[in-house]
């Protein structure tokens, strides 16, 4: 069987558990892995001793798929890159409100190369998208809360940690119930800044702004990190003309695990579609797992 | 926007909430129902006053699709004889071992005649299988328990029915534990049949053969009948070398609205894929829903 060829873009904490999926994964290798940071390159992590390290994605033999392990924010930027060599990208670009756009964008590129991108492929947006529109389709009327959490939220730290005067950062998701969130954030100050100030540039932060948000001080955020996530989706709704069907989704993970290993599937599935940009819920959900059609059909249908 | 035209072959218990669910669909029109037997055809339930009843589908305007609400054990040339006539099907086909050689049958077919057949369309087989792929995707390697009800199964039900010395019956699928399930058949006797004799065919009728059965006796089977059913999947495993990431999904329903429901979903997804045959799995859960690509993915990824 000839294998997908991959490469981690990234090495933060989606990227290393990356690492670990594309190992366990029976059908794919890794050409290696892109970080732009001098630094990294000069202390490489002991687990990519024997691992081709590059700071752009062209000095690495061609992969079939980059995945995209970088920040949300420069999700499009890095993806385009890879598009335009022609190389197949997945990633998991979680602002919502913005996914449209970014599948408009790189449809564009993506057709123009011949190439397939996957985007927003983690949990929320990813799968709980799967699990929305299964729901709707099984009780098109009726409401579904996601409630997120508790659980260190990866995008909102990220965010966090990019305002000014932040040394270190943590968001932690709270539900409260009917979809609605608190936001815990817990924050090392850097030294000359004024806390009130931070604060204020978080809470109107467009990660933040929606959502009730507590900012608290605190010596050293490392003690309070904990990378487990969950989320429990519930949705109540009338099929047909029959009321109260009853439906509930729950999981509890270790959050860049679980992401990092749909990323993985995503890739896979990148490998199967025409070129173009596509979203989790657009995508057959058997070209995510390795295998033959027959053998999967007949062990999971 | 033209309406999907849509036929109802078979009027049992999902026929009859197929009716409500199309009723409900804004996507959809009913050209009306396929019912065989001639005593149906004289006395039409007060719901059908102003729908056509037809006794095969070439006696009705044709529709885009066939919605067969027919037992399992006929599906296959129920399908066929649709499919021939360029007509595309949905069926809820529930017998896990054939699924796959129902599925290279009709694709034959439904290639010749450029249409689209999407089968095994109900919760289990159906969206319990997307379920089953998407855990298996976030977390490959585990074990995936699906535990049924308990409730009314419709296909063992139907099953149990069609054995010689069974005036009614129903079948009740109880749950006990890490995916094993006793089934527990209550059944009216034709007069002049022997009890151990019918029980010993139910309990090596291939529905029963594999699962703890108790068969009793009662004297008015519609007394214990409530079409309420419902599904407990969990699965525990391991992304990439993480482990213990927990997942499970539930639902509680009316079986015979959910299973309806599902297959107008297909039926309207029949619409969008190339000719062939398919199982849910293999279909993107955004072609179930009605709705333009846009909003969908706006509203719910």
């Amino acid at each position: 069987m000839t294998k997908i060829k991959v490469a981690i873009v990234g090495y933060g904490n989606v990227g290393k558990y990356a690492l670990e999926a594309i190992d366990a994964a029976p059908d794919m290798e890794l050409v290696g892995v892109v970080e732009q940071s001098e630094s990294f390159q000069a202390n490489k992590p002991i687990e990519l001793t024997n691992i081709e390290v590059a700071s752009t994605i062209d000095e690495l033999e061609k992969p079939d798929v980059a995945i995209l392990c970088v920040p949300t924010r420069v999700t499009q930027d890095v993806a385009r890159q890879a598009l335009e060599l022609g190389i197949n990208t997945v990633d998991g670009y979680d602002m919502h409100d913005s996914i449209w756009d970014l599948k408009k964008d790189l449809d564009i590129v993506a057709k123009d190369k011949q190439a397939v991108s996957i985007i927003s492929a983690g949990w929320d947006p990813g799968t709980d998208s799967i699990m929305r529109v299964l729901m709707e389709a099984m009780a098109p009327k009726g409401i579904t809360y996601t409630n997120f959490g508790p659980g260190m939220s990866m995008g909102h730290t990220v965010a966090v940690k990019s305002i000014d005067g932040v040394k270190d950062a943590l968001s932690v998701t709270m539900p409260v119930g009917a979809g609605v969130h608190r936001r815990m954030v817990y924050i090392e100050l850097e030294e000359g800044y004024d806390f009130k100030e931070v604060e204020k540039s978080i809470k109107t932060d467009s990660y933040f702004i929606n959502d009730e948000t507590i900012v608290t001080q605190v010596d050293d955020v490392e003690l309070y990190v904990d990378r487990g996530h969950g989320v429990e989706m519930e949705r109540k709704g009338v099929s047909g003309a029959t009321q109260n069907q009853l439906f509930s989704y729950s999981m509890k993970i270790n959050n860049p695990a679980v992401t990092s290993q749909i990323l993985i599937c995503a890739a896979r599935a990148t490998m199967k579609q025409e070129p173009g940009a596509y979203t989790m819920i657009e995508v057959p959900v058997i070209d995510l797992i390795p295998g033959d059609k027959e053998t999967l059909i007949r062990k999971l249908v």
